[in-house]
């Protein structure tokens, strides 16, 4: 065992006992150096983390909030707006919101008919293949194998090789005849469609905080939504859009997209800091297009008085809406923000290591520094008195 | 430069070399004061950081944990009943689900409808506009201008002045014809969906933790969910619930809602804290009124026996029922923990900090404190041996 | 008051004054210890600490990064196939696209038709109930309350119990005519679908980051995706699915799922390094069975040559698919990494504390370091002059 030093032995031990006592305040020993290189470096660190935490992390990012980021959503939509237009098959034919919205119950995704391609009236029977599917063209009947299916054809093949118009003998097929001309339109059907007006009713409700909002405004006057504009200065809180100026926002030409169609993604976003009581928590919108091609396929069933069921194919062009809503609330948390200062501090302690450093190993006296800052002392375990007196003699070794 | 230090030239920069002996243990050296005041101020605090970072932060707070936050979410419902109505243009009519849900296919979304305007047998030809219609009274040909069409309009103006009824004038238009009456019902037409059972089915995969949980009991008795009705308590497992019910718990009237139809938010929560082997992760189920009016138009189409088209159009009231899964689970991580624990020992030396502050710059005998705390070291290179001497003794100067 | 150490007096607090200097530099004083077993701990915890912060939650984990959890989705589906089936009913009839996809405008969940149960032509009128309806079987008319309904019944009883078959009688009930028979089907009616192909366009959108990628290959060239199969290896980013690959692919055969319905979800994950270039930016696909069976009634109506009006009610079996899109990005922040370093820094300070506390309480010269470490000073106020040199005496008590 290892004799105590002098002093020790007759007090520093009781001491240290005593040092048990909790109530004691024991504060590290520090050493003063005249040192104004590194002090002014420490200074300046210790500066830079300050006003990083307290600046930045604190304040610009607000690290003394706590988030919520994914907000419950729901969305309802109100397309309005007549168009006329003029179709051989059809005649001079009207579509409301009934007939070009799909589906029509006004959710989040939809799908506004600016465009088609009819084939009024299929039935079941036999009928050439169109010459635009793979495989459909044929000389003679062993071209087209029995029972033959593609992914791209409109039916299945009976085995003959028939005449599909002057120039063209395709494989007949057993399906839905008369086949679908794949003739692209050359002119959009509903152009009308740019002054139609959608509604976008959204609420976000951040329930962590138990905070909702809703983008539209809160009135009596049941007219208003009919007469407003959206306007991100004068009414932010009239989300009724002009589908023109919406396509337009989103970059793209109206013309072009009412032809073949396209989707358009129509972004609200909430930032909502619940600190200042969210007023300033309103809806920020952007457009986005998503794609310049969109048609899908769709038939009305029906039994013909002849008997039998028909249905009239539509190849709907149009602009799908796509209603993206993201949002975040910050309140204040004791969690971040003690997080955010804990870091902080742990940070000055990295700085006073590194300052160290320099004074120990850089700088010019680093020798003269590293011997008053470390005391050494060690002992070997003797028996003999003396060895006290080393112990002693080496515990102010540097004195 | 700055000449060593009486001993440290002899054996303290030695030391200082054996420093370098990456085993040697460097404590700091602190000093013990007899200051209760700081002391206890110092150990309540401690204390406080300690109760905060476990008691809060760790254990209530569950810092321990990570979270998967946005779960994958899947969806299923199904609406079960039949209502019998009696519709003057219908005669005695009985609706099943197949009418009166829309979608069918049983998304998150979706439509009840229990109320409706029905325009039976819509052509496009000319009739009057409807006198509610904005700019569509008229008292002369003057007053309808032709091919004029509005957003609210329900076709294209001819431009005559006709009789609409016996009171009003109002301009031609082409377009579906007759012109909807836009008479709101008085009654709702489907009471009885107040007794429809909705089945909502929800899986919940947090893929993060590679954990998966569905709302549904899991039973072999196939009729158990044509039994049951959910109860949080006795039957948490069986999400059938009543429409009416439903209704009831987010806080709405069920024939109001019938009658002008409504959109009501159904949520489904799951808090999982995945440690517990998930036992406890179950849904939370809670209701809110979102709308109180809602509606939409669709319209079925068919060819007419005398040929040309035909639609019937429906005005639908309903309820709206969108169903907003949320959830998030939790699961011990060795990074949080870290980060919680090591933010709490960052803020122990925060205190240090501070009850330092109080005793050298606030407590009565600062300066005492100061000068034993602070030991002061300096040195001006100088030539003469004497420096030493001085360095030595500005070393030791306190003692 | 306290009398200041002899030193002080002179010159110690003046010192202390001075040390009011902002550009000292103060320094911890520490004691070597040749204490090799802490030592050695010491390191080692250390290099623990620094391993686990550098390897693991700073590199391996991506703690420099700050993430986006909830990317902006959108996502267009696209199905394509032919597929001819035999039924009694309807004849050899062919189904496309139009007929067996629902809803047709390609969202993100959809429902495949692989299998049906036909009513061809119901109409509003009094038959019989079905014999599997809860409380439809009778023996006298007392059996059938008139103007009864159940959640599970097809209609409003009349009152009288009538002959269903030849071994069945049942209430008759006033509703849609003739009633559903509840044949479950034996073999899918629309096998064919087997071979269909499914198209799955997504984007993702990290507004955060301002970062947007698609899965589907940006190609000049307009066959392409008509041409390819998904490949992980060969073709990523062309996503056409074989539908009998991916129903494989979650687990199910085909066969049982077109007979009785099922639902698969599709989950496509995105987890993007936006340091790395987002080059590894791709998706992942999965596929899991969320259901064994599915299905659901819809109805087309229409107006009967002989007036009144009719409905062909479909039971419609198949397959719902569930698109689902989870994705995360990261990028390189600064808050993350301070918060991630800062915590190791904090930890250092914890190791140290803990070897202290192993130093002074546990160790063999446990009251040797004790002594050393620990500097006791105290004073009583006293009037004395010798006072000074006790308080001296005290301070310098352990040398």
């Amino acid at each position: 065992l290892c004799p105590q030093p002098a002093g020790a032995g007759s007090m520093g031990y009781p001491g240290a006992m005593a040092g048990w006592g909790l109530l004691d305040y024991k504060t590290e020993k520090y050493v003063i150096t005249r040192n104004w290189r590194v002090g002014a470096l420490q200074r300046l660190l210790q500066l830079g983390v300050m006003a990083y935490v307290v600046g930045w992390a604190l304040l610009a990012k607000k690290g003394y909030q706590e988030r919520d980021l994914d907000p419950q959503i729901s969305i309802i939509t109100k397309l309005k707006g007549v168009s006329v237009t003029q179709i051989k098959e059809l005649g001079n034919r009207l579509w409301d919101v009934a007939d070009f919205v799909k589906p029509p119950q006004g959710e989040n995704v939809f799908f506004l008919v600016t465009n088609f391609l009819v084939t009024p009236e299929q039935v079941q029977d036999r009928c050439p293949e169109h010459p635009s599917v793979p495989l459909a063209n044929c000389l003679a009947d062993e071209d087209c194998p029995e029972g033959e299916t593609g992914i791209h054809s409109h039916g299945i093949k009976t085995g003959q090789c028939v005449e599909f118009n002057g120039t063209h003998r395709t494989c007949e097929i057993q399906g839905w005849c008369p086949v679908e001309s794949s003739t692209v339109p050359v002119k959009p059907l509903l152009v009308q469609a740019e002054n139609f007006t959608l509604f976008i009713k959204n609420t976000v409700t951040f329930s962590k905080f138990n905070f909702s909002k809703s983008n539209a405004l809160v009135t009596w006057d049941d007219t208003y939504f009919k007469r407003c504009r959206y306007d991100s200065r004068y009414s932010p809180y009239c989300p009724v859009f002009r589908i023109g100026d919406l396509v337009a926002a989103a970059g793209g030409v109206f013309e072009d997209l009412a032809l073949l169609g396209g989707a358009v993604g129509v972004r609200i976003h909430w930032n909502c800091d619940l600190d200042a009581g969210g007023s300033d928590c309103r809806p920020h919108y952007s457009f986005q297009l998503q794609e310049r091609s969109y048609n899908f396929r769709t038939a009305t069933h029906w039994w013909k008085a002849s008997g039998g069921e028909a249905r009239s194919l539509l190849k709907l062009y149009g602009i799908r809406f796509d209603i993206l809503v993201t949002g975040q609330a910050g309140k204040f948390g004791l969690i971040p923000t003690t997080i955010t200062l804990g870091t902080g501090a742990a940070w000055l302690g990295v700085i006073t290591f590194f300052c160290d450093l320099l004074l120990l190993y850089v700088d010019g006296e680093a020798h003269f520094y590293w011997s008053t800052k470390y005391e050494e002392v060690s002992c070997e375990p003797v028996q003999t008195r003396g060895s006290i007196s080393l112990c002693t003699v080496l515990t102010r070794a540097l004195f």
